[in-house]
């Protein structure tokens, strides 16, 4: 044993400095500057291509990259996470705001503003009253289906712009039908350019890694080559279109970005614009929520820090209120940017302020550099990246593990293909809690007896032990509640009523944690058949717990037998002759 | 021991002769005519108010209480069950109509005629499909609230007739608030012969019953008389109206019924009408079964016979269809007019039929007599029969037993009384199951210690156990799933980290019923926090199906630690020196 613990460092209070802050040095300094600017050069064009997917303005984009991330590093908890626009919430909020409004008018955006504004609220409800615990309630199948359809479906809603066609719809079906009606209309130019931005990226993250791994550099400077992979693909199909003016033939690119910081927008207050955006903006919280807190955990368990969860819902609700204020649309922690500032060995959250600089300074004088920007060019960007989003043998092996798990994935999944982003998670959510509940409504019961040489009781099908013709010790494998009360009820008596020679059944309940009134009322009826079939009931290894609220119902007074500490005592209790003279070992026998 | 088991009744079978018809003899059957007169006097004033309620024309009642019978006398499994309008189920169905109808219209009816089948053909799909257990989501206090503040909300909506006022709503808002504004235009007569039906009820169940129990009588003759008292109050209002000609003065009277048979009726099929009806549909299905199956129940434990579920969903769902085509409206088996079946001593579903036909002769020949009973009388009666449904100690004693259980029934109570039956249906199911849901997510978690010589292990705080420092051990009681994954692992990474000393975590999961995809994540992520610290984990005590599915995961191949086979042998392994020589025994130390 070491002997020695880690000093795991503290969650930082509600006030005072933070703890980052009082050993601030200047290696740290310098080395949040380092990974900023990596930052700040990976985030511009995915921010652009995050506004083309949630069907906003390329400004908008910028915009969401500027004061979110400032926000998020004064009041949020990670020290690495870096939050803007990321694919999945993108998606969700061109599926939202397509229901109230056409793209391209300015009520499209005011709705993005009003979206962001509603899911900043929620967060930062949902921090202050410490409900962090309700993003539990999307379980992981869920939540990893829901990633890789959501993955699916924004790659198939980029096709179009690779295809330099006109497509639109929020499911396969659609976003398929749409390009299958298209095909014959498909601008060449376009599709070369976009095959060979998508070809660059995919390149670059294969066989150049591969060629760079031959001169041993330092793992991050390759790794730093690898990412820069969009970068050049942005800078050569910039400079192709612009050379040989191929937007005059009709290669769709980003255009005119007006020069300029944000300014400040105020989120129109209309009532049943309010109440339409309200489940789509919940859901984009709560997916936010996980995406965000899951990559902080990770990146913070590999340095030994520690997440707060409430904390950081007062970080991402304080980010998506700053891009509602400063024409933004809804944001949260994103997964790539996050790693690439890790590993570039950002050190504090004044590193997302930096890189905050840096693309308001991008986005107040370099604009111009992205008018002959090709839309495949971000469509290509868009596609590698969720690409890698998608893990289908994550089916697989879900499958393997648990039906019930599986059945909720794939659900999730299909809705989210087929229908589309909101129906996908309110089907997995709904799925995931009916099937525990109709889990724990059928569950296992064992007969069991004791193994020799022991005080301990196993079940009779799994192990060779001793049991008893008069005394039918049961052992049910989980709470009695609604739910399951009248089926155990029924499945206890049946099981009696198969062995006349019993007398006594012994309900051992260490795995019993909770008996609620249902469940009493049952055990109640259940006593009394057993009574009127001469019969008595006894329980044993109840928890204390249960013990407790036993004591304050009226059926200990009734119960026809007794209770007992351990199954052990209830056996040396009703047959005495068990000890003295102990039959020989059954196996597999009632 | 007595040695000898009753000889449980046997489920009739699907096809072939039911049971009790093999063995059926003349004593039978005088017992089931004898039975049969009784319980046609009792329910032909009960089916005229129940229509009342239901806001149908009084001959509905008389014609829901004819076909029905028979069809769940051939249908379903008790036989006792005595089917027919009963108060919640008649406010329930007041309630659905009257939102796609007005009162007093033929589509009124129609509705109600609708509402039947669809009812009917849920049950009868429920049942085929063998999904009785539905019905268990509908846990004991939801029931006991919902029956209670609908005895409440019934009786509330019968005070008009008393009142001889007009008033219409559906919680008790609405109601209180219509009385009030009526006050000044009470009619005094109807109210003097409502008090009056009101005062003998009352009178006949209270002292009437002492003053009898002098007289020696039989207890099922003085039952009977004290049962007669409506048959005696609707005989004499009905001739104080008819001799002082008081329905001319404004007395509210039943009015002409129609003589004759039912006549078959087609509901109409309008998809829009069908579709606004389902939710209700189900709702009545749902709480017609439980409250019938749980009449059904109580009855046939008092003379050892069995009831099946399905086959009772197949009998009230041919009841219903019955209705919907013979005139009439939603039925279920009833208490009241099944105790007085049985105590009438009616032997087989023959006494359904025979009574069947007795209201048939009545609806055929007797209408007439009924033309000047009081609408004051038959609320009056159902006042009476409703009042025994309210059970507001329930609500005490539910207090008493667990929290959880009475917020689900309370906020049943509640809605049912501010809002309506349906919203307050919904509402205790969804509470049940988020209060459920939210126990189980914040399991009880001990830290246990061995108590002294015995191979038990119990909760530090509650008993004197022996404990060590190196070797942690830590017990689950609930199953781990997506709920409650990750607060688990946070509580107990936050527990080794108090202890510095620990070099083991033992989990001892007896009460481990199921490990979800996302515990299992979650157990992963705990794993590798806790190397990081030092620390291995262990399993203990893990059931034999959790152990299975852990078999098909990587996690055992990870596994810092080892898997035991009871906490015991873990100790012995971990901390060898722990039998060579016990510490002393510590008292609420952890």
């Amino acid at each position: 044993m070491s002997g020695i613990k880690s000093p795991f460092g503290r969650v930082m209070g509600g006030a005072g400095m933070p703890d980052w802050l009082r050993s601030y040095n200047r290696a740290d300094a310098s080395a949040d500057v380092m990974a900023s600017v990596i930052v700040t050069i990976m985030l511009i064009p995915q921010s652009l291509a995050y506004a083309m997917l949630a069907g906003l303005p390329p400004q908008a984009g910028l915009y969401a990259s500027i004061l979110p991330l400032a926000a998020y590093a004064l009041f949020g908890s990670s020290r690495v996470l870096a939050v803007g626009p990321v694919a999945v919430v993108s998606l969700m909020t061109a599926a939202a705001v397509s229901n109230v409004a056409s793209q391209g008018t300015p009520e499209y955006w005011g709705a993005a503003l009003v979206l962001a504004l509603l899911s900043g609220i929620m967060l930062l409800a949902m921090g202050m009253l410490r409900l962090g615990w309700i993003a539990n309630y999307l379980s992981h199948p869920v939540v990893s289906g829901f990633v890789t359809a959501s993955g699916i479906l924004i790659a198939m809603s980029q096709l179009k712009h690779l295809l330099g066609i006109e497509v639109s719809g929020h499911n396969l079906i659609e976003l398929g039908g749409g390009i299958l009606s298209q095909l014959s209309v498909i601008h060449l130019p376009t599709l070369l350019l976009g095959a060979a931005a998508l070809g660059l990226l995919i390149w670059s993250r294969g066989p150049f890694k591969v060629w760079l791994s031959r001169f041993n550099l330092p793992a991050s400077v390759s790794d730093m080559l690898v990412k820069a992979g969009p970068v050049a693909a942005v800078v050569l199909t910039t400079l192709l279109v612009s050379v040989f003016g191929l937007d005059q033939r009709g290669v769709p690119v980003v255009g005119a970005i007006p020069q300029g910081l944000p300014q400040v927008t105020l989120p129109t207050f209309d009532p049943e614009l309010w109440q339409s955006l309200l489940p789509a903006a919940l859901l984009i919280s709560l997916i936010g929520f996980v995406e965000s807190i899951s990559v902080a955990q990770t990146l913070a368990a590999k340095r030994r820090q520690r997440i707060a969860p409430n904390r950081e819902l007062l970080g991402l609700g304080s980010a998506n209120m700053a891009a509602a204020f400063s024409g933004g649309f809804p944001v949260t922690g994103g997964f790539s940017r996050s790693v690439v500032s890790f590993e570039a060995g950002a050190r504090s959250p004044l590193a997302g302020v930096i890189t905050a600089v840096g693309i308001a300074l991008t986005a107040a004088l370099l604009t111009p550099l992205f008018h002959f920007l090709p839309k495949a060019t971000l469509a290509a960007t868009i596609i590698v990246a969720v690409l890698t989003l998608v893990d289908l043998p994550a089916l697989k092996r879900t499958w393997d593990y648990s039906r019930t798990d599986f059945t909720a994935m794939a659900a999730t999944v299909l809705v989210v293909l087929l229908v589309g982003v909101e129906a996908g998670v309110m089907t997995g959510v709904v799925a995931s809690i009916l099937l525990f509940l109709w889990k724990t409504s059928r569950p296992h019961v064992a007969v069991v007896g004791q193994v020799p040489d022991t005080e301990h009781f196993r079940n009779v099908l799994r192990h060779e032990v001793i049991t008893h013709p008069t005394v039918l010790s049961i052992r049910v494998d989980e709470s009695l509640y609604f739910a399951n009360a009248r089926f155990l009820e029924d499945l206890i008596y049946d099981k009696v009523v198969q062995q006349p020679l019993v007398e006594h059944v012994v309900l051992m309940c260490p795995a019993i944690n909770h008996i609620d009134a249902s469940a009493l009322e049952s055990l109640e009826d259940l006593m009394h058949r057993l009574s009127d079939a001469g019969v008595k009931l006894h329980l044993s290894e109840v928890k204390g717990p249960v013990m407790d609220k036993l004591k304050r119902s009226p059926l200990l007074e009734h119960l026809s037998g007794q209770v007992f500490l351990s199954q052990y005592q209830a056996l040396q209790t009703l047959q005495p002759e068990l000890d003295a003279e102990p039959p020989a070992p059954l196996s597999k026998a009632g």
